[in-house]
């Protein structure tokens, strides 16, 4: 059986190791790669190179950043007073993204899971909890993920900070019905979660 | 809005030009490469930076190849009184997967396609008649996609062989209901075709 030239098996190799790429889409991608002007390559190729030297966490939120501070923790605009826990760089771009949120925020890449050997300490909840005894933050948000993991994580977070700093306030994002969601459709959890979390009008 | 630092934006915007990379999979990607060893990077960007320079098209056949002629045309074992003419060449590698076919291959890079502005001269045809002309070819099999633009290249290729190399017997892949495909879930084209190509048992 022939099959491609050593290069393009090369590639396809590399390609098949991405997440969400099977053989299927590798050699679609492949062929795409072949048919792209040169220069496209060479830009893709300069970006994957520079990423890992040009890239590194904000000593103080822990997001992805090319300085010291990242440019949410470097804006002085920014009220410091309040702060924003998400488990991941994506969490927190999904937050900046609706425009409405100005505080601060701290990531802690991850969240609590004894099944795949997670642990408080693999996160940054020291980290969380050194910045609460320095900065004069009156508010922490809790925004992990409303599974389990991200539900385990933000009661760990609450209970800790209810220890050490009773003075702070601790909430949780809100769970409900997402808008456009229709009763019928929603979970059982979801629709627990919509009845215990209901607001005056 | 803060969002990503400059060099991974710019990761992402090379990212969202693949087919089938949309911002979601492009973020997805992203923080793949951000975790993944800094060796893989480098294989990876590697791959593609080489990818131009090593693959041309086989001067025979028209598959990819790193040398003059590709594997399967510098192959001797070959034989090469018979030609299957492919599309693309992920068909070719599609038919060599099978471990059945022993002859020699024709990558006409398309299909006849008037909506696309894909006419004959675009593709490997002319070139496909010289070999006629050249080589002691018996046999053409016409492997070109099921699809509408397949069948009309098919077509073409016939019509312009049986005009000029009258004894040269030309073939097309048969077309029918799939192994382990169930009659009533067929379409209508390909259960017409399933009647039509019927063979004695």
């Amino acid at each position: 059986m022939a099959g491609f030239p050593a290069p393009l098996k090369r590639l396809m190799d590399e390609l098949i190791k991405l997440p969400g790429v099977g053989p299927k889409s590798a050699q679609r991608l492949m062929m795409h790669f072949l048919r792209a002007p040169e220069d496209d390559l060479k830009r893709l190729a300069e970006a994957l190179l520079k990423l890992k030297s040009s890239v590194r966490l904000c000593s103080r939120c822990f997001h992805l950043s090319e300085a010291e501070l990242c440019d949410i923790c470097a804006d002085a605009s920014r009220d410091t007073s309040m702060v924003c826990v998400v488990e991941e760089p994506i969490d927190l771009i999904a937050l900046e993204r609706i425009n409405e949120y100005r505080g601060a925020y701290h990531v802690l890449h991850g969240a609590i899971s004894p099944l795949d050997g997670v642990k408080p300490e693999n996160l940054r909840i020291g980290e969380l909890m050194n910045r609460l005894r320095k900065d004069g933050i009156r508010e922490v948000i809790i925004a992990t993920n409303t599974n389990l993991e991200g539900e385990t994580t933000a009661l760990y977070i609450a209970e800790r900070m209810k220890e050490s700093f009773p003075d702070v306030r601790v909430t949780r994002i809100a769970r409900g019905l997402p808008m456009g969601g229709e009763m019928d459709y929603a979970d059982q959890v979801t629709l627990i979660r919509a009845l215990e979390g209901r607001v005056e009008m």
